[in-house]
């Protein structure tokens, strides 16, 4: 099934569910949010399953053309949003781009940061950035939503807890980073709001590309109309996302509504591309000594879409221009 | 004005407001929970306040006796929880401990984490932890909840978006931590759900106590049932709420609800005693040469409280056992 979250009705938005083609949507009486969907999984998932087959075949009752430009993030907020970085080719250039060391445990400790979840950006809102200065990039990632996943999770067990997954662009500041993880408390400053693609797919939707672990399909990354990477999220993924949820519940529940991420999605095959400027300004210097694409600048926008194998769009589009923050 | 959460009604409790004395509570008919007043704030702030001065009164409809032990933490999920590290006498030791830098710009730069927020313990709740060995500690510190806060706010106008003052025990996992923080990523599995006092209290309410900037009274910490600490959170604070406010506000706005941390209140006169057993660990370590505290076992208490000059509890008391945490 697919869901996403129309940009008004409250903060939470109002939760409709989306036509496979992304053409159709209709509301949800049962449940106003999507947040309130995942507190109620048991009771509300047959009647979204069942809402959306009838969706599919014409059949939904008020259903209504979707301009996806409507959508809000899926959860427009969320109680907890953890971050790993789970592509260990990413994990490695921007370290060495930062002049960081590698952490010893890299392969068998996953990399996971807490995320500030108070208000994600949409799809298509601009992101409002006060300084050039900071080094303005853009992240493409996957990410799930999970519901309700105890304490002490295993790996094995973790999968069954995924409802939905989706694409972010998880911005972050480059130039304020080095000097906030040199303080030992991991980000704040360097990762401002992050959006999320308009719909969220529920893994059986997502057929033989999703594994139970892994969505193995590319995703795409276009900056200011280029593709600027392509790289295949089912390769080089070190922890897939069960060992990520499992890694985030070790010592505390993380309640319904959860969302976990990859991480920079990366390949080693560098003909893919890259899903972050960092990454390409650190293979400019190792290729020829000194980094030629600057990061983003007010007015430059970036386009980060999945497309099936027949080419149709999966999540719909994150397609966002960065500008300059006024304070009011 | 006081406001708590009973711990009943769904996943956010249910909003009551508390007389100053913690004796009686009335429920609030125009919204189901603290998160929703806070989302609209400027309409339902008077009608609290208007309840509030009822209740104390005796002129309240349907005011109740309350029971603390029937109250979750005031926010039990919230949006976001940046807990700062603004006493650096607590810094400087802990750093100590365990080995780790003094930041260079530790004086001009705050310490802020982002933490998780997707659910939290009731102040009375115990502390379920899987093994000893991860070095279980507290840590007492005072918290704001704040309103909208815009991206870019100044210390001066931050404070007046402190609308709740309130207790909080950040758990911690001490031997947990020095991996994690060796990561770079900052904090995950060392911490944690939080448990927060039973009541959070509007800063009018306060007083002198509260100056705009920090809130000028003893925090008692009792470790089965010995006073283990009791410094002034006035004292040795070196960033204040606002000067934290507006750190976490550089990048980004901060939503509703948003809670944000003093980090353990620490003085530098060794006579107030300690809020974490860490810090006294490390004052041992200086002295003796080697701790004598050992940290959290099962069965262990802590309990945590503010007394106005006239003895009465303000927020009411976090008081919560380590429990060794079974999977079912």
């Amino acid at each position: 099934m697919k869901v996403g979250s129309l940009n008004r009705g409250g903060r939470d938005g109002t939760l409709i569910v989306v036509s496979s083609d992304l053409t159709r949507a209709v509301r949800v009486t049962d449940v106003q949010t999507l947040q309130e969907a995942l507190d109620h999984w048991k009771d509300v998932s047959s009647v979204l399953r069942s809402l959306y087959r009838q969706l599919n075949q014409g059949l939904a009752n008020d259903s209504f053309p979707l301009n996806l430009k409507e959508l809000a993030s899926p959860l427009p907020r969320a109680y907890q949003w953890a971050d790993g970085s789970a592509y260990l080719n990413h994990v490695e250039l921007v370290r060495k781009a930062r002049g960081a060391e590698l952490p010893d445990n890299l392969r068998t400790d996953p990399l996971i940061y807490q995320g500030g979840s108070d208000g994600f950006l949409g799809p298509f809102d601009p992101i409002p950035v006060a300084s050039e200065d900071w080094g303005i990039d853009f992240e493409a990632e996957v990410a799930v939503i999970t519901d309700d996943v105890p304490m002490g999770v295993t790996v094995g067990e973790a999968s069954e807890h995924i409802k939905f997954v989706m694409l972010v662009n998880d911005v972050s500041l480059r130039n304020l980073i080095p000097n906030e993880l040199a303080k030992g408390f991991g980000f704040f400053q360097g990762k401002p709001a992050s959006a999320f693609s308009p719909v969220a797919v529920s893994p059986e939707e997502l057929g033989t590309a999703w594994d139970g672990r892994k969505l193995n399909l590319s995703l795409s990354t276009w900056f200011n109309g280029k593709l600027f990477g392509n790289p295949d999220a089912g390769v080089d993924m070190a922890f897939d996302f069960p060992s990520l949820i499992a890694h985030a519940a070790k010592t505390r529940s993380l309640a319904a509504g959860s969302i976990i991420g990859s991480g920079t999605v990366s390949n080693r095959d560098r003909s893919r591309g890259c899903s972050c400027i960092a990454e390409r300004r650190m293979i400019e210097i190792i290729e020829q000594k000194t980094p030629s694409t600057p990061f983003m600048r007010f007015g430059d926008r970036v386009h980060i879409e999945m497309l099936d194998p027949e080419g149709r769009s999966i999540f719909g589009a994150i397609d966002q221009q960065v500008i300059k923050y006024e304070k009011l």
